[in-house]
């Protein structure tokens, strides 16, 4: 990387690859092409290998939050119970665009930074067994916490309640396999583990809750999956797809398979969170997120005491160009959040620490020993 | 452009220029800084006088038929009535998402390719007291021709109905002007006119549609007006947006005003229309739109006999890296429909005819006099 280039370590956008950004920034090309159809078709394939299932993969030209509201307004009706699993800014949305939707909400909230308590699960179930859906997350990006999806599904055990996940940060990052675990509508977006713009969403749905979504009563039309499967079935969009950050999004799964694959790339962002853990430790950061449930997506951490962390994330950003997260929601000012995804490498987190560590000397009065 | 570079003549997406696909491929940044507020600001009042409307024109993740959707969702309620003025596929659009929406559709179906009779605007209206929004288009991209929205507001008369335009084809190609015409809803896309590639929607709401929203009952979330609203107060987006294409519209909001505004930029379309029909007529094309609608943003014309429509698009593009569309829904392989749009100039449209006349003549089996 360029050193005049902003080095960017947030949670989303993550840094998007030179050669991705080429790809990208080549002349336009019509979607009713062949060729077309063929980037369409290889996108459809590498997203499987990267969901982990075998059901199809519909890419959507939206923001993560659009194939969350595609994922309620298809498998649930107005009047239909849900579970909510709420422990941060992004379990709080499932809850929004459920109650939007006419959905009862049943939620449990976790309190931010901590793990799940799953007894509340088979709770919960046990005392509302009208619910129909499971909604989770799997890493709060608001939090720095990856919730055990397994562990949910085996304490929803009898019930026929579907589990939705919402893995647009984790997924590419954290260790997430949608059949195997018995996820029934994953979901996720582009610009987080995949490297790429915000832009693309993408779904997908158990057979099961295919089913259950021929049976909702919800009124759509951007996000109904009946369109969605019709077109895909002519490997095709039912609207105009966002054509660029697909072609990108062909790059990002070219690049996964040239680096081993999607399991290899999540073990190289769990080195990287440890290694991003332990160089904030060292500086006087105390970890936010229970070390039982810690993301290694997204890096969590308070901000020392007498330290202001509006000032510090201004300072890395004016003074260094280093963007790193703060906190959302009512942790406004006073946690960070580095994320080790993506592309995100051993040069980024160098320069993002470099910079870190000579904005808190000068914010505590003291000028770093190397400078 | 160079020789090896396809020649972009399809309506949407349209060509885009080198200048603004290498200000999308420069280093990501992040959506929530000043430096993006700042990007967001320049987009919103370019768009501003695109719509010409003193309205905020609100930028949206999605293709063009999400903010039609926008439009649906957020001015009528479940039970409404509304009037839908058809004469293509897009026009059918409408109706389509009227009534996954729960409204009742009363459908004008004005033959394809020939101007609307506005007496039966008004018949509709007068017919129907209760309708509470009538939907059109602006250019009705799959038939070439251009609805007359001044006429179909006048023929409105004193109906308290709201006026909703799709102006995803011709913005920026055609003229319009949001609130001088008396237009309660525009929507548009990146694709067309702007010269971006897909990915970003426009809509903007007149005051009265404002009003009207605040009572829809129909349930939305990513398309919820009130959520675009409140982001928008603080220059801000309510999902993460898609930043890169962002980016690319200021580019061309940037490039449309260094050519001297938008009103130039549709005359030299318009001049350029001229001589794609002049063209089309001395290849022995006969015109698909009547004159009196015919539209400037995308020109249709019917294959002449003996030719194969498919195979001759084929040909265009297997030998000659040339793109222009075939006709839609009924018309596939009838017509050709070539755009006049955006970024296409002299040059493309010289490359486009030059193929056009030597398949033409290999496919009447004689070789063009200067090949």
């Amino acid at each position: 990387m360029a050193t005049r280039d902003p080095v960017l370590l947030t949670p989303g956008p993550t840094p998007v690859p030179p050669a991705i950004r080429q790809a990208m920034a080549q002349p336009m090309i019509h979607h009713r092409t062949s060729e077309f159809q063929a980037i369409l078709k290889e996108a459809g394939t590498g997203l499987k290998e990267i969901f982990k299932t075998a059901q199809d993969v519909y890419i959507l030209t939206s923001s993560g939050t659009g194939a969350m509201e595609m994922a309620i307004a298809n498998i649930l009706s107005p009047g239909d119970e849900a579970l909510v699993i709420r422990g941060g800014k992004f379990g709080e949305r499932w809850a929004e665009i459920c109650e939007a939707y006419g959905v009862t909400v049943v939620a449990i909230d976790s309190p931010w930074g901590t793990p799940l308590d799953l007894k509340q699960v088979s709770a919960a179930l046990a005392a509302h067994p009208g619910i129909k859906a499971v909604f989770s997350t799997l890493c709060e990006t608001s939090t720095g916490v990856t919730f055990d999806i397994r562990g949910i599904r085996k304490a929803m055990g009898s019930s026929g309640a579907l589990l939705a996940v919402d893995a647009i940060s984790g997924l590419g990052a954290e260790p997430f396999a949608m059949d195997e675990w018995g996820v029934d509508v994953a979901v996720s977006g582009s610009q987080k583990g995949l490297m790429l713009p915000p832009g693309l969403a993408f779904i997908a749905f158990s057979a099961k809750a295919q089913e259950a979504a021929t049976k909702s009563k919800s009124r759509k039309y951007y996000f109904d999956l009946a369109l969605a499967k019709k077109a895909w079935a002519d490997t095709d969009t039912p609207f105009t797809p966002a054509i660029t950050l697909i072609i990108g999004l062909v790059e990002s799964l070219k690049y996964i398979r040239s680096v081993g694959g999607v399991d290899k790339l999540i073990a190289r962002n769990q080195a990287q969170a440890d290694g991003i853990r332990k160089s904030l430790l060292g500086l006087g950061f105390e970890m936010y997120a229970d070390p039982a449930c810690a993301s290694n997506s997204v890096i969590a951490a308070k901000v020392p005491a007498g330290v202001d962390g509006k000032d510090l994330l201004k300072r890395l950003r004016s003074q260094h160009g280093v963007i790193i997260a703060g906190g959302q929601g009512k942790e406004t000012g006073k946690i960070i959040r580095i994320a080790s995804m993506g592309a995100i490498g051993p040069q980024e987190i160098k320069a993002g620490f470099d910079a870190l560590e000579k904005v808190l000397s000068e914010m505590r009065g003291k000028v770093p020993d190397h400078a």
